[in-house]
């Protein structure tokens, strides 16, 4: 059984950007020679996601409709961005994302697991791995780990 | 270590419709021949859901008028439906479903990941592994991979 | 490829409580003795979660409060907990914990699978493994399967 992993750094455009990742899945698959097993797409960050679900611009826009009614990023408190009383993992450039940590959990779309087959993931016809950034830009990681034969 | 893919189609009876699938997981286990090893459970679609929890008919009708408050499927506009507008993807038998769409983002249950010890799944006495449909009842793969010894 | 499977039993102090299980996910895999490859942490149970995200107390209680907001525990009908007409799974001591049965499902967050490199779980700076007891206290099984060389 083989495994291998990738590592890809992307950069979305503008908060709530979505990016179709699913062509770096392929090549991932390809690069690992994996035939039939298994990938893990995994999102190394904490205020952003990633999404098994059909690339259509109006169902995106209805997702982000939906999940910034559900979790406004603004006109409500967060304690998380309240630096008045704040005192744990501050950075120098500290952001207000308050919002961003509580739309990644409310998601918790940090890791799926995918079947490969025939050397490409085992997508129903629709289906693409997208990624969308709940914060401002900023480099992100996400890891393909690949294994199987 | 041994590795099996088992696809499966299943069928709801009507939209909101929920389906045990614990026997079928158990018996691709156990025709994958994998006493420990993992299982991962993958919905191939995009307008359904996965779920781990219990099998309860009260706790699934909660559930699901919850997840239709959140995110109802009328009286609410979905640009994925505004055929008006939109380009992409589009069917001869279109039929609008961008509520089942935004559910199953915000579930991101598409996949699960789950031990397998003695040859059955690790789960707890109340877990199930339960479909959801979501969208108009049509014919949905679910795919088993299994691996270990 | 070695696998091994551990389980650790956590106890939470309160309902909504959350525990930090990073390092107990790191000795996992420093005990699996695999240096790449890849861990799945696994949840036993229907009313609590596993999160990967930053432990900051005020993220969490933002995140607590949304999503207490989102499916309150009471002032709210659960047919789950309407013993007058409920029949199946009923436990002696049964207690009312539909709203937990509710909030895990829309959480959909039972299992994730990490990738491991370099004898760590491939987290970025900010992400911890939380488990988060959505129900009255109670012994909860955690199971972190690792494999990989």
């Amino acid at each position: 059984m083989k495994s291998r992993t990738t590592t890809l750094t992307v950069t979305a455009e503008n908060r709530y950007a979505f990016l179709d990742l699913t062509d770096d899945l392929r090549r991932a698959i390809k690069d690992a020679g994996v035939t039939d097993g298994a990938a893990i797409a995994f999102c190394a960050h904490t205020t952003c996601a990633l999404l098994i679900n059909e690339w259509e611009d109006g169902a995106l826009e209805d997702f982000r409709r939906h999940l910034t009614d559900l979790v406004p990023h603004d006109g409500v408190y967060y304690a998380h961005d309240d630096f008045s009383i704040r005192t744990q993992n501050l950075n120098p450039d500290e952001r207000k994302n308050g919002h961003a940590h509580v739309k990644a959990m409310l998601l918790s779309a940090t890791s799926h697991a995918i079947p490969v087959a025939a050397g490409e993931p085992a997508f129903g016809v629709w289906q693409r791995l997208i990624f969308l950034e709940l914060d401002e830009p900023k480099d992100r990681s996400i890891t393909s780990q690949v294994f199987g034969d």
